[in-house]
């Protein structure tokens, strides 16, 4: 896949490293001389230092028979820009950063994939930490469900037992499903069937129609969690 | 919960949104003058313009009565002498953002809980959206194993078929779990049973042990994804 | 007429003298604080130090209920910004400066008229002053021909003639016509007729289909044009 | 003709590439090392990266044998200057932007040809497009008299009509004049006669004794205009 | 006397230090802020914080009545503005300080007295502090000639004869005039005639046909002056 | 003469051109980077690009060795510590320029040749242009004595006279003396006699024991003075 | 005792801070308005925001009748001034900062007591909290002989010995004295006699002929020390 | 020993003058280039123009096999940082400065040793030149005590008494030590007896219980000291 990447700062770095240990061919554009030259040691791509609301510099970076395009910088006017350059040029897939939640639109309206506001995801996983301690991660479903990643304390209500046990105890509601399991920190999940029993340490993943309320990690044995 | 911030910046401004929006008694701390006036119009929480690196800060924000207190200045050397200094001060739950993984290590050896490098995961997100654009939403489990969100496409090869019907025809293996079901737009997923029927416009959790592979979502219709 | 002028700079601050000049009600938004001040001293509009990226000042500046909108930053970026959330709020005439030409195209792909390249508009008059200092204005018509003004040198060929005599004399090709005469500085101008004496001091407005080449200028008496 | 041009910024810049274009022998000066770099990377044109209010950089750039000068710095001071080293010179043509109307009067003292406050042209040209949209381009005669370009739309009065009906029926008065046609897009317009008919879309190039008001603009169709 | 001052910097304080000493009625005009409170607070006249390349800045500093102007500021093109301007306000007379010496025939063209490059009046006398350290000071005096003030030594040639002893003994030749002679320090000097004994310790003011070579200063009996 | 200048600015600049024009061995140190290729450019001197408070730099600019060092920078703490070193090293004649008159004694006190506040003296020199244009060059001489360069006017009371005749009408009182006479604009004054003739145009030498007062200065013709 | 401090830095703030702790009438100058500012608020005397190189500043301080004056800014120029001026306002006790070594002279010269480059005493405790880490602190005496304080490690040969035993088992040379014990951390130090008996955990002031040496620190049980 | 030393400021570079002199192999860590680079010319070390902060630099360093590490930077946060970092690194020996007494505590909780706020130390010295001038040098005991050195005065009470008649008179109280004493400026102190007799400008190393009060510096005839 042919990647242009425009902006190699706080948020364009990880993608360009991502995006050539991914095997893509990978161009970036990156204004700032300083940011052009740092790339340009450590990633195994083209940098060109230019300015990318140039069309100029959007075809000499390949951008005309590029797969796809990721606007990165910080300033939403500046990806915006970029953007509709990057349709005048035909690029197939146009993914950009939106800082201010009021400028979602205007890039759906010119039909730009956006990834909204990504300091916002970073504070709701610190405050989760502080909230939910016991939750290593998490993505919400909907409204109020959410799957959650979360360790089995020694002395938890579940520790010991199966999970056939578990649900007929009521220990695990209708809304809530184990759904897989990582045990001694080996990288293959097991897949939960009813005489699996769950052990102390085990990092499970759960699904919960209600979210990772107490109530649901309670029986996980984590009292700490705040409400 | 009486939580803490330090750094009312990119990150700090939207966790003190979300802080002050779950009901906690927040105070901030910022060094900059203009940032902090900003969070103080802002948000509803006391923002104090000082340097947090000074015990006497930290006091003036009730560090010491304090439940939790995050971390989130730019500079990793500044969220560790924050984060010693909370410790002496006794604060319960103390994280912090770390800009470097070099000294991922450092924060664990004191103790402090960490958010390691947030623009990486912003660039996941964004490598995410080019490769799989059907995936809207996911989480890793382990290594390979990730539970993601994915719509069902009109003709894909699933629409219309039971859970049961997938399974005997061989389309959903062992290793994949339809988690959940949002149906019409509405927050509050389907728990899916065998006689459950995936229609078309479905938005789907799915756990898979192999991860958001081609192989696995063009089950879902979506052969626009690339290798 | 309501009108929101976007940037108190070069441009912006005499569109503003104009417009508060022209009885419209006129509301400037203009970034910098030093800069809004002095608009506000010096027209009688309302000037809002704020930033017109943002949906909300634009909407403060009245944006939904105004006739027009003009940008006049000097950031093209910036503008098409400023562009497409006014399109959000309906304002039903857009118009804005572009300075790099490479962008015109993508102003009016979102349908807003353009202003390009302002400084190339005045290089050009600069270039005429020099190049054919005879003439006072001047505007383009199609690819050569032109409209301008000249005056008419004590011992030109036309001078002392009417237009008739002119014609009959071969001095005005077919191509070429006088279109008006203003005389002793006064300010209106007369409409010529055939017996209307072309006189020395005259300051004519011609149109001539081939432009204002020497060969057509000369009978003006101005020999000091370069070709 | 031997032209030294001082300032190569935002006016100086596309003034260097039209008196290149033109065939003229053309000697840049300018003061910013980046400036002048771009300049004589972009222009075929000799720059000289010097201040030019000092005699020699003038000789330098061959002033003492140049037919003109021209200068375009944005600081009216250093315009003067140079335009009476200028003088002392004998350059024969000297021309200068100026951009305090109260300095106006200073130049013309010294007997150098002026553009005034360019700026404030365009301003009247964004001003114009928001007012009398249908205007495509225009130029005062005297103080309201203007000639002006306009297109004229399917269903105004005056389509379908020969320039002698439109008199006839009074849609054109004694003050109002159809100077060109421009048809089809056209480089050559065609010079209207009595019997030459209008049709919608043709680009009209219009004199009126008494500016381009709405009374005069409704007949080639445009409501839209203001007052 | 009314004098207008532009600039209170390093050249403008002095002097308005000493005309408002002199009982003139003083403005003056700053730009820069810090300079501007300064002058105020130290001089006792009307101090205007403004651009002085404003004609409504001269005329609220009352150059339209003003008896004089001074430009004393660091730039030269500024200068040459101010002075055209306070022409045209029609002050009668008008000095400016000129920094490089190229342009002094620029200000002698529009009319304005000048003082060339005030820093090499100065540097001419640190160089005679050195070279002839006896000379207390001196004036030029066309190309060689010059007028100087030097102390006699106990032991020089002079000391204790009469000026017709020194005539005759041939110590002053018909170059040489002693114009007069300062004693004890007293402020008033004496005009010398034939009988008046120099003294040690005299200062005397000699007029030197030759300049005030060491063969002229040896008779004053100053060994230590360089050649 | 070998010479060491410390500071190349501007009073440093034309002392080094006429120390450098007078055949001395000058050696100049300025520490910033830019005055000091720029001296090392204009003048046939070595420059030395340092700190002339580090004793280094001033025995690498041979200052053991020199006959005088002259301090020129504009910080009068620099001058001082540069004089004390110098007095360390033994140069025989050490100059300073001297900013703030408070200074002047501390300078006095440790032994150094001083040149007060020359900003003060040129200020001297414009005021005088204002208030006594007639006179061209001036010295003080005591608390009001002066000599002064002056041109004889057309209609002056002397112009035509000879000097006797001015004695004898009481042109010239005691207190005056016509010390020499430029005329024709020729290098060579004359010294006058009794039978010398005065002559329009002529430019004298004027010593007054009462300075240069309107009544002085009336009977050389100018009555445009002020008191 | 009446202390001006000038310069309220990294420096003047402690000595501000012990000054006026040991109830001094103490007047601090400082330049920087932020420093002055924060040095009001913290310290307990009058701060003045200005220049010391003033003698008007000095003056306000009442540096004319101050028993002494601390010069601690970082320009080792601007002490000297300052020093200068305080001796023409005979100010009895003057001692300065001095930071190059090279000026230590300049100062000795002109009759101020100083203090040599600070840093360079914070250096050597660093190297010697490297080199000799059983050392508390120490004061060199001479160029060999040192006063140090050490403690004594529970196996220690001395330990559990009277000075007497030490002295006989030739522990102790003639060249080492114990001159002071202090034990169980109280702050008034034993004066140790012949019986007296060393103890584990002892903190001894040591006076040694030779130096801290790893030979003499051996005897108190430090093996940790390097050559 | 190896050193790696981080910070080549102003006590950074001091340091490495010593720790090089001493003859250690030292490598130095500064991330301004300006300062590496005079380090770099200056002291005979390998010096690394880089951030401290980052393992690689100080591994890159040696830091993995250096026997000391001492931290000299400005900033406690990034001292702290590096400190953390060498633990990891396991070296030895780690000091640190620390600017912010509040941030002791942090530092010995990470087992880091430190010296706090030199620059409070070189205040205590100078506030003693002012309040003891007559201590050259001192060292604290405990809470009073102090070991310091001082001169005798020639007509002091001790001035030519042996040390017995001393105590006999009760000059030298039993708080009182004569530790050693420097005679004629020699380096090599004599250990003094019963019989040393005290001669005038002997410098003395004292010990005294009560610090060096008035009344004990009084027999050494210094009696410009202050309370």
């Amino acid at each position: 896949m042919y990647i242009v990447i425009v902006g190699a700062g706080d948020i364009g770095s990880p993608l360009l490293e991502i995006a050539t240990a991914g095997g893509n061919e990978v161009v970036a554009i990156e204004r700032d001389e300083e940011r052009a030259e740092r790339a340009s040691r450590q990633y195994d791509c083209l940098v060109i230092n230019d300015d990318a609301t140039s069309k100029d510099t959007l075809e000499d970076a390949g951008a005309d028979r590029a797969d796809a395009l990721i606007s990165t910088t910080d300033q939403d006017a500046t990806n915006i820009m970029v953007c509709l350059l990057a349709q005048e040029l035909e690029v197939p897939d146009i993914v950009s950063v939106v800082h201010n939640p009021e400028h979602m639109n205007v890039f759906r309206q010119i039909g730009v994939n956006t990834m909204q506001n990504p300091q916002r995801l970073i504070a709701e996983y610190l405050y989760r930490a502080v909230k939910r301690p016991s939750i290593v991660d998490f993505m919400r479903i909907g409204d109020q469900a959410e799957v959650f990643e979360i360790t089995v304390t020694p002395g938890a209500p579940i520790a010991g037992k199966t999970l056939q046990e578990a649900n007929t105890e009521g220990l695990i509601g209708g809304q809530t499903l184990i759904v897989a399991i990582e045990r001694n920190g080996e990288g293959d999940p097991i897949t939960p069937r009813g005489n699996t029993r769950i052990e102390a340490d085990d990092l499970l993943t759960v699904y919960s129609g209600e979210g990772a309320t107490p109530e649901v990690t309670d029986i996980f044995g984590h009292s700490e969690d705040h409400n």
